[in-house]
């Protein structure tokens, strides 16, 4: 099975306690790819200026994306600048430029309409409905949002909710949508708007998904050193979706599986700057860990 | 196997969303044994005023609670006053009245000073070192302390940690006295100040265990209604050493037990106000949470 994703490529340009980088790749879309290419084939919906590094675009050929969707525009690439400090669980924003994403209009190959499993990352919620309307055939569909546009498109949201599967989200944009401060009850008010699955994200703190029959909660996996966060929700919804693509039958068994090694994947994203560390990853290491997760948590 | 408990019994009104309790029996020593109690005999070293309403005695006697070294002297008992908004995640503290507590100075039978299984609760560090002087065979000895005593009594906490087993600390405790960011990083580092083992609570994010051999995490048991979470990091401590106290043998697979046995009745504390919850709980009841956590987190 292979899997659709719609969001961002990006240059990123990060500051953290462990340094600093200057415009590497980067992007929800970059980041989801990364990691799902781990378990299914990954075709990526994006748009890039004129400005992009090739090398980026070999880098993310070689890693077996493909990048039929991605799109090149006059402009600039979408640009982001950010900086973690602390316990780095949350980024200062410095900059943000769109560029060529301020008019994005997904367009996709026809052979790709046809694609039964869809990520739409986190961009505006109207360009991930466009996308999501140019599907023939969607049977498992995710999407992630971010609190710029619970605030300034909540109505969007709102109706595009109710034509997706799962919603990822992390707990502080669970609590804005929802109005509830209890997890659970964010997570049981996320699901009255629509979608059968809700996971919402922790950070270090791990995950809880919520569906109708069951509750599960895993801790984040302990990480000694975490050097750069950016891209680690992405990466989490990388492996989930993409391992939930691979195992094709949606149940009980394979959703927690599924998060499982999303967890553990997002545990390598943080160890690095940008794809730095997923990049590198085989399903060897990821195996070793999800195997040291599970005797991490066993009672 | 007995254990003895060194903490305060006070009298606590909270506010919380769901309302408000006036002078409640609380107090470090009382969540900690209301959930200790379920695996073993509990020996309370304590102090309070004249004015300790003769019920919370009878209650506490009730609940099987070794009463010998509760103390009473002349004055008023310890009150807290806090409130709880938003998650409930921290508490905002009102008023504090030391009332008996600012000259306490534990006194224990001489029978009591043979038992081996002791946790020093939250109170000033020179009173838990006087109390750990005069215990003639400890075993296992467990600490809890607070930000207060890190800021202001460091010196004496850092002497009391050479000779402690177990030190349990919340998330932003262990922080601020490890000054890493990084929860792997303080526990190591808490680890190098003495105690072979280091247990960071993270309220609703659940609990790290840290030792040299391995480390152990668990989310928070999902609670869909936090009612008052007061005295949840005591009712964990009593669950955790009260496991230990019983098993007697301090082995991984009982300290992982312990650790989930202390997770589960911390939950049901904060459902209910005060001890409500706590006092009723039977290990039947106990038991079928724990299962329950188990299903949850499996994978």
């Amino acid at each position: 099975m292979s899997i659709i994703v719609l969001g961002t490529v990006a240059l990123d340009t990060v500051k953290t306690p462990s340094g600093s980088r200057k415009e590497m790749l980067g992007g929800s879309a970059s980041h989801f790819s990364m990691s799902a290419r781990l378990f299914t084939n990954v075709n990526l919906v994006a748009i890039i200026g004129e400005d992009f590094p090739k090398q980026h675009i070999d880098f993310l050929r070689r890693k077996g994306v493909i990048l039929t969707s991605l799109i090149k525009e006059k402009g600039r690439t979408f640009r982001w600048e950010g900086e973690y400090k602390g316990d780095l669980n949350t980024a200062l924003t410095l900059d943000t430029q769109l560029g060529v994403l301020s008019a994005f209009r997904p367009r996709i190959a026809e052979h790709q309409k046809n694609i039964k499993h869809i990520f739409l990352a986190n961009v505006d919620p109207d360009i991930q409905s466009h996308l999501l309307a140019n599907m023939r055939n969607p049977r498992l569909v995710g999407l992630d949002s971010m609190n710029y546009w619970i605030k300034h498109q909540k109505k969007s949201l709102l109706r595009l909710l109710k034509k997706v599967d799962i919603y990822v989200a992390n707990d502080a944009e669970a609590r804005e949508l929802s109005g509830e401060s209890n997890l659970i009850q964010a997570a049981k008010r996320l699901r009255s708007f629509g979608p059968k699955m809700v996971v919402i994200k922790k950070g270090e703190h791990g995950v809880i998904f919520y569906c109708d029959k069951f509750i599960f909660s895993l801790p984040g996996y302990p990480v000694a050193k975490v050097v750069d966060p950016t891209g680690a929700g992405d990466t989490f919804a990388g492996g989930f979706m993409g391992y939930l693509a691979k195992a094709d039958k949606v149940n009980e068994p394979n959703i927690r599986k599924a998060l499982a090694y999303a967890a553990v994947i997002a545990s390598f994203n943080v160890e690095g700057f940008g794809l730095d560390t997923t990049a590198r990853l085989t399903m060897d290491k990821v195996n070793k860990r999800l195997n040291a997760f599970k005797r991490c948590i066993r009672f």
